[in-house]
This record gives structure tokens, sequence and C-alpha cells, in this order.
């Protein structure tokens, strides 16, 4: 399934063959199969590539320099994730060019094509990794020091990829190059399939963050101990679950507890701790802090039984974005009358927005689905959204 | 730290050197180490050593043969057990035959003691599979099966381990060389601290099982989804472990959430779906059934935004044992007023004892702490185990 004929070589690599979904993690094998595809693609068509110091990898067309037009999403994935989620705007930025070129076009001036490395954070916990280290919005030193799973360090995973995790933090004449930035993706929601519009445009993004909650109890034997004598952070997680979930009714906001990590997961062993990871989204600051707060003095609370303490780490924290007024009245100026929303999903267009100029273009989502194997799109929807995007290029770099 | 000499090599292995606790799981390097720890001891004091069809290692003083009487416990774990919950019952039966030694005294009849295979079951699900599969209470066309998390059949990791699976199954040839059976294990609880007694025999095994809770919802965008749009299992789970906690105190039994396993387990994804297993224990089987039906009908209310279905499966269900009345009161005779208590954990004595007179000796624990790093007991206590286990061989077997 595939709308563009160079998208079939991404569309194997970092499948999950049981369920359909992507495992590619920043660094790892799959991931850096995808760089490898976006830079033979890039080559293919003449355009310079050049790889930044954040490990973000830049491909031009028209020669590199400044005023340059940025478009591009991201090839990273979450754990099951869909195959548009960032690899729709970057193939898109691609067939954009193919489309323009055909046509006969020719960039008055540069255009930037980039692939930003980890937006989604799956593997080290910090979403946008690529595009804050660039902005200087995330600090290099803790970031190289950032850890996954089994241990490794972001510094040692870029190094065995073979990129110097050195160079890592702002980088003003990267982004000096920059006039203005627009990040084509799908949308992670209804609202378009209900607008019946194949393209939109975003307004704003939600402010979000991520919190750890580590909830540390005795591991004891599960058929010994009576429940008088337990302390048992599995039952402190069942009110972070519920807590979260009725904060975020009572602010009209998102919250979710999607990981979690048990130790030691055992079946007849009453759980020694459990790290477990709120996401909570909000439509403005005030709200995600009142909502964050509220699950937090739940927590705070005694638990009969339950963990012995409850530790809370801000993981990240981005600040609610509102796209650039004059930017998206252009671009709507040249797609028509199309719908402007906004979204509670962070992308690096959202970082970006901090520092230059920035524009999303929204494709129609059927389902709303995301985050999902079953995330999916038409064809007829993936060519509207290369032809707006082309449309948009053409006006801002072909005349 | 140990109480024998011939200890201190087992306690090296299979130890985490972060949490110190073992992680010794059926078939894997660090259980065929404690094997080869096992078989090397019993040949070193002269014991003839036999693998039986099931997995379980038997090392016979005196010749092997009929009107046996055995001795022995298990040397796997659960993940992060303690040191002592298994291997202190084999390595006291091999000290106490020492002992035996040393003071001149001669079987009479034969001694077998035995390692039995997978006790906890932490690797496949289900516990004491070396004892279930030689009575006959397990099917072994389901135990040849039974997969791992990394989707490995217990036929396929004996095979690699060199070991034969087509022979699992009732053996009543081994079964029927026994004419009693006794085993010596740490107290998981502190009935014997509060006794302020070093050793106990145990009345009774509560009944107890294992349920597998398979919670299916929709995999989606943590921060798109809006909470009425969502079917999150992670509700459902909260909902299951306070549905278990409060189970267990209406039927004054215990019920656990200790292992839960989550996909895709990403921070901003929904997760499509979350395997949850309930352990639970009474002291009677209609409280156990009272209880198991109450979690389930819990689980079957609808709940807004939860899993979309909730399966439940059965994985192992081990009825009320009642350990023989009259070995039991021989071994009092031979060990004085000692303490008899019932335990809520589950043993091989108590598989055995369906088919053989078995009794089990506590060893006290004095903080009732067990599957956990800080499981612990005193040297004087460890050797006060060994000299009861001796003098209950001596009047068994050495007369």
């Amino acid at each position: 399934m595939s709308a563009f004929d160079h998208w079939d070589a991404l569309w194997r690599i970092g499948r999950d063959t049981t369920t359909g979904g992507y495992r590619r993690f920043a660094w790892t094998p799959a991931e850096l199969e995808c760089r490898q595809w976006f830079e033979e693609e890039a080559r293919r068509r003449g355009l310079e590539v050049e790889r930044d110091r954040n490990g973000n990898i830049w491909a031009w067309w028209g020669r590199p320099g400044p005023s340059a037009v940025g478009l591009g999403s991201h090839l990273d994935s979450v754990p099951d994730g869909g195959g548009y989620d960032g690899a729709l705007g970057v193939a898109s930025a691609l067939a954009a060019i193919d489309l323009l070129k055909a046509r006969g076009a020719e960039p008055s001036r540069p255009v930037a094509l980039v692939s930003f490395s980890d937006e989604e954070g799956a593997r080290f916990g910090v979403p946008c990794l690529g595009s804050q280290l660039m902005t200087g919005a995330l600090d290099p030193a803790r970031a190289v020091g950032l850890v996954d799973q089994e241990g490794m360090t972001l510094g040692e995973a870029m190094a065995a990829a073979g990129w110097d995790p050195g160079g890592l933090g702002r980088d003003d004449t990267g982004l000096g190059r920059l006039s203005m930035f627009v990040e084509l993706h799908i949308e992670q929601g209804r609202g378009l399939a209900e607008d019946g519009a194949p393209v939109g445009l975003a307004s704003a993004i939600w402010p979000h963050g991520r919190w750890r909650f580590r909830l540390r109890g005795e591991a004891n034997h599960a058929g010994t101990t009576a429940m008088d004598e337990r302390h048992d952070p599995m039952l402190s997680l069942a009110r972070l679950v519920q807590g979260a979930n009725h904060e975020a009714h009572r602010c009209c906001g998102v919250a979710t507890v999607g990981k979690v990590h048990v130790e030691p997961n055992g079946t007849n062993a009453i759980p020694s701790s459990i790290d477990a990871w709120l996401d909570a989204r909000a439509p403005d600051e005030g709200g995600l802090d009142d909502m964050v707060e509220g699950v937090r003095s739940a927590m705070a609370q005694p638990l009969a039984g339950g963990a012995r303490s409850v530790e809370v780490v801000q993981e990240s924290y981005t600040r609610a974005v509102h796209f650039d007024d004059a930017l998206r009245d252009r671009l709507r100026a040249t797609l028509g009358d199309v719908p402007v929303l906004p979204t509670a999903a962070g992308h690096d267009a959202g970082i970006l927005a901090s520092r230059v100029p920035t524009a999303m273009l929204f494709v129609r989502n059927p389902d709303g689905v995301s985050h999902s194997p079953d995330e999916r799109i038409t064809d007829d929807d993936c060519h509207a959204g290369v032809e707006a995007l082309a449309r948009v290029v053409e006006d801002l770099a072909c005349r």
C-alpha cells in the first residue's frame, strides 16, 4: 500500500510482522535504515544531503543557504505506530518536489527538506529531540545522558551508529538559514473527517508534558503476605490511572498512562516498584498545570496497602504553540478556504515555531486513529496533501 | 553468606548484581548451572544421580529402590527471588546426609534427594511443573506447548538444554519408589517468628490459582484521542487491581496482580492490550472460588472508556492440601512439640501429597519476607533446620 513509488521501500522498514505496527526507535537498525532511505531518495533527485550536529538530516533543492523554505517531518515511530505519522510528511515533501520538477518549476530560493531525529521520544523518553536540541530548548548535557530501557545512553547510541554526539546543542547557523518552516502531517484526530476536507491548517498545539511516577513498594510473596501487611505499588498504579482519568475529564484535557514498568513482574510476587508515565495535555497551560497538580495531590494522599513512597519526575514540558498568523494566512490564500484547527499532538513544527515562522498542513485521517497499526489514509487524500504542499512550495519558493 | 560450605558456589548462580535477587528461570543458563551444582554435590558424596523424564533430578543415598524416603525441594526462583526459597530445602537435604554420615548412620532404606524442576513457574506460567507432570496432575501435551515471554515453548527450552521433552508425563514407576516425602522450606510468613520457634511443621496448604486477564482495547494517540472516544485497557487494569484487593479482604484470602504486560507500552500511545495475572489464595476452596468469581463479575461490568473486551483464562488451580496426619505426628514425636501451621504458598510437597504420605518442615523467617531479595534467615536457624531434618531422616530411614 503506497501512494508514491518511492515510498515502497520505506513501508517495509521496521514493521512488526505480527501486529503490522512500526518499531522505528531512534538509532536502532530499523531507524538507521529509514535515514538511509531518505538520503538515497534525496541523492537520487540531485538534492544535496547534509547531516547536522543534532542527528537531523537535510536535503537541499537549490543551493544550501539563507532564506530557505523548510519542509519535513520525522521517520521514527512510537512502539507499534502507524506508517503515516511522520513518514507522510517526509515522503510528501519528496513527492512535492517531484511534482514541481515535472511541472518545470525551479526554486527561486532554497528549499530544505528535513527528517528530524527522534520526534516520538519512544526510546529515550523525551520527544522532539532533534528539533529541541537544534533550537536550544533542550540542554545537550542532559540529552546525551538520557538512558533507554536497556541502560544505553543517547550518546552511546549515536556513537554506535557512527554519529558524533559531541556536537549536540543549539545550532543557530543551521536555523538561521530557514526563513520559514512548513510541516505536513497526518491529522491525529477526526477534525478534517468531520469537516469533509482532505487538507487543513494548524492553528495551535496544546501544551503537553510527560511525568514519571516512581512508585516504591516492598517485594514479598503473593501467597503468604497478609493483605494488611502489604506495600503494593500496583494499588498505587490503579489510583494513578483513575486519578489521571478523573482530572482529564475535570480539566477538559487528555491524560494517559500508556507505559508501565513493573519490577520484578512475577505472578506470585508483590511488585517491589513500578514506574508509570503520565502523558497530559490541555487547551492551555493553566488547565494543564491544574490537571497535573490534581493527579499529584491524589497520589500524595495516604493509601492503605499501597506504595511506601511516590516520587514524581517531570520528564518534559512543552508550552502552548500558536503558529504564525501571517504564514497561515498566506497558505490559506494559496489553498483556498481550508479548515484551521488546533491539535493536542506535539510536533517538530511546534518546537521550531519559537524561532522561525512556522505552519502545519494536516491531511485527513478518516478514523482519527494514530499511534496504532490501524492508522490509515486514502490514496486520494495522500495525493491531495502532496498537491497542497507543492502549491505552497511553488508560492513560497518558486517565483 | 552461607550456613554450609557446599552452598558457597550456589549463592553466586543467577544473582542480579543490581537488586541482589535471583533470576533462576527453568532451563535458562543460570538454572542449568544450579542443576549442575546439585549433580556435582551429590556425586561428591557418592550419591547416585538420576534424571527423570520430567526434568527432576534425583540423588540416592543407598541403592535406588522401593520404600524410599524422599527429601528435597527446588532450585529455580521467581524474578528477583531470595536465596532460600527452594534452595534451602535442597542444600539442607545434602547437609543432613553429611551430618548423618559424620555420626556414622547408615540408611536401612533408600533416601532419595530430589531437586524438582520449575517449581515457581516464573517462565512458563504454571507452577510445580516437575512435580505436577510426575504425579499426572498436568497434561504433558499442554505442558510441552507452554510458551515463555519470548515465544519459546517448554519443549524447545528443554531440548535446547539437552533434555528430551518426549518423555514428559505421569511417572508411576518413579513415584512408586517413594514411601513418603518430606520437604524442608523457609517459612514464607511470620508464624514461627511469632511463636519463637526455629522450626515447625505444615498442617495444610491453602488452595490457590492463577488467572490471566486479557484486556483488549484500542491503540490510539495519547494526545489527540478525546477521553470519551477511548477504549483504554489501563482503566480496566485499575479496576482489576482494586477489585482483587476488595475481594481478598471480603473473603479473608489474598489476591495479587504482580505481573502485567502492556502493549505497545509507549508513553504517548493508549495501550492496545494488557495482559494481567491474578494470583489468588484462600483458606478453603469455597472462599477461593467466591473471591475469583467476585473479581470476574466486577470485570464483567461495563466500564466507560475501558477495554473493549475482557477474557479470563485460568492458568492453574491447586486444591487445598492437607498433609498426612500420621507422618506429621511421627515427625512431631521426633522433633518435640514444634508448632504446626498452615501456609498459603504452593510447594512440590503439596503436589506429591495427593499420591504419597507427605510432610513439610518450615524454618523460621525472621521478617516473613520471601519472593524478594530481602528474604533472609539466621545461620543458627539454618543449622536448626538441618539438625531437624537429619533427625527425621534418622528416624525414618536409618533403623
